[in-house]
């Protein structure tokens, strides 16, 4: 179905088996919301799971509401997350930030690694991903190499590596990394790697046991649509489980939380990586978003992530090859994240123009346009009004 | 005004200037709630606040929200809860749990002593204490001693300790530690103090710049009534912010962290406590829930506070006396929190059959009942009434 009109595009909406999930969105009138890579929309049943939690679960039940649910959430939410990443439900714990998660990893990680002192990542990684490496290695003793491009990173792979830390998708560029690859010759070289999926789940294939993967983490309020700050999550392979020893080991990580035992005893599995007492409302609004993705066929959701950034690459071509826009995304569909970036010197005012028109972007340092293309609410239609709208801004300026 | 019969304390509710202050409460109908120690219910101003932050912050104004309070939410809980301990308003930031920034005050406080490799704590600190001490000691190189009580533990001071870290009001008796005397006592001894208020905060008075304190961490979901799992807090006095260095340096401490930058720089002040984004439903549930405390007389709710807990011990003298049961909490009301521990062989038992009755308590190992007398919202009546229910459940047994 070609889509070089916007009837086109309404009409491939119409045929869209996803289209009426966009009807469990809470979205505003008159706006196309491209943040959602940024902060997921509020869902029908994340705003009834909240206000029930609120009202029964904290109002009436008090509480009793602790071993009647509450304890088991993080549990609970990291078996629901599991089929998101190709994990197994054991494997995910829903738990305190992404970057408190990402200190718990590689100091847990580090310790597998016990004669090895290197710690590699990506210049352009996320920032708190590098600032947490940095002090995650100056408390224990190691040291972060930061590698220009994959080359660089797999030359710097020998038997000093303990582990490498990477994002998965780029949150600048939306570049895909190779998980299959680097895990591959992380392993071969001895050293474990740890994914951050921030920009990943729920927005492209991610299949972590199929890759081998050591370790992941991410957070929730992007495309899960989890809610503002919404709790983060760590995966760690079943495989090593019994050898993690993280260091935030607060009591709801014990294995007998309840016994007030006077020396600290991991849980088995999983839930060693708990802290401290989990936010309960942040939890339930998780909780409400993931009912959305109970009803969706997540091949259908990934083919249409591809589709909606492939066309508004198609549209903006003209701009693109009269220079007048530069893509800062990979043309390569398949290595390629669910957002799109842009590069304009005027990116900044390019940005508060559409906001002013109703389309919703974002700016990132130094000429980034990002827009983000939720495969669960954002229609083709929109992606045609909003290539439009950016081609009547920067051709005319 | 004497309260030997339940009229009296009826008479005594009446004429309490902090008995409107329970219409704010959300309690269930029946039963008399003694765990606000605990689990603070539910109130109107928190209801209203989650579902505002729900409906209009998160499903209309959506990512706006973030510049326009989410991202301020942090530092103005904080000003807000810093006159419940004697803080100054710059000097307190709600972040994490209680014991990950239990982790992140014991390390940057460990490394305003670097020459020195000891702490020192109670031994029978609350577990998650413990256990936080011993991993941060692991990976700083330092050793902690448990001291077995306040005695040992000034002994205990030498050139060698860095740090004390104890509980202010012990989570099981209630006793108070006297947090002038040894944190004076510390800093003969060149030593800095981390008090934990997690048994303390809205329900005893502290005084932290009174004190002369230098750092504190707690929680707000006891007598706070901030939520399940709601957010902690940490206090750095204000003399010591820019030479603090925390460890779980994510990007919401950095001083730019919209500049996306290499390299961490901590955030001028207490921000620099920040590390993930934070989980704004539970952050605007305790924010409704400080709206109570505004309405309230400081002075008026601690000496209820006293009040209400000397009653119980006075209703109960008659099975103490005759050894019955014990009282597991100071005499002195004084050096007491706000909750009372009674000791009893069968008090799991003791602890049921008071739920049965409506009458909701906690047990703790190894024979203790806690019963937690939040002055916001227990009445002299209900006081009465447990001590009844108890007198005629142990009396019988």
């Amino acid at each position: 179905m070609s889509m070089t009109t916007r009837e086109e595009c309404q009409r491939r909406d119409a045929a869209d088996p996803l289209a009426r999930v966009r009807d469990y969105f809470l979205l505003p009138e008159g706006i196309i919301y491209l943040l959602g890579n940024s902060l997921g929309p509020l869902s029908i049943p994340s705003a009834q799971r909240v206000k029930h939690a609120l009202d029964v679960e904290w109002g009436e039940q008090l509480l009793r509401s602790w071993p009647d649910g509450w304890w088991d959430l993080p549990v609970a939410l990291g078996r629901r997350l599991a089929r998101l990443i190709g994990a197994r439900p054991e494997e995910v714990l829903v738990t305190d930030s992404t970057s408190v998660d990402i200190f718990k990893l590689v100091v847990a990680a580090a310790r597998l690694r016990p004669n090895r002192r290197v710690i590699v990542t990506y210049e352009n990684n996320f920032p708190t991903d590098l600032y947490i490496l940095d002090e995650a290695a100056a408390l224990t003793g190691l040291e972060v190499r930061r590698a220009k491009d994959r080359g660089a990173l797999i030359e710097a792979l020998d038997e000093s590596v303990a582990l490498i830390e990477l994002t998965h998708v780029d949150y600048r560029t939306a570049e895909m990394a190779p998980m299959v690859e680097i895990t591959k010759a992380a392993h071969d070289a001895g050293a474990l790697v740890i994914w951050d999926l921030a920009h990943s789940i729920g927005a492209v294939p991610v299949d972590l046991s199929a890759a081998d993967a050591d370790f992941a983490v991410g957070c929730t309020y992007k495309y899960l649509n989890g809610g503002p700050g919404a709790p983060a999550f760590v995966f760690a392979a079943a495989r090593l489980h019994d050898e993690l020893h993280q260091p935030l080991t607060g009591w709801h990580g014990h294995a007998r939380p309840f016994g007030f035992e006077p020396t600290y005893e991991p849980a088995s599995g999983i839930r060693r990586f708990s802290t401290g007492s989990p936010p309960i409302l942040s939890y339930a609004a998780l909780d409400g978003a993931l009912d959305v993705f109970e009803a969706v066929d997540l091949g259908a959701l990934f083919e249409k992530s591809r589709t909606l950034s492939q066309l508004l690459i198609d549209r903006l071509e003209p701009l693109f090859s009269s220079g007048r826009l530069e893509l800062g995304s990979p043309r390569d569909v398949m290595v390629r994240g669910s957002h799109i970036a842009l590069r304009h010197a005027n990116a900044g005012a390019i940005v508060a123009q559409l906001e002013a028109q109703g389309v919703l972007t974002d700016f990132r340092d130094p000429d980034y346009i990002r827009l983000g293309l939720a495969p669960l609410f954002v229609r083709y239609a929109d992606v045609f009004d909003a290539a439009d709208a950016i081609t009547k801004i920067v051709g005319a300026a």
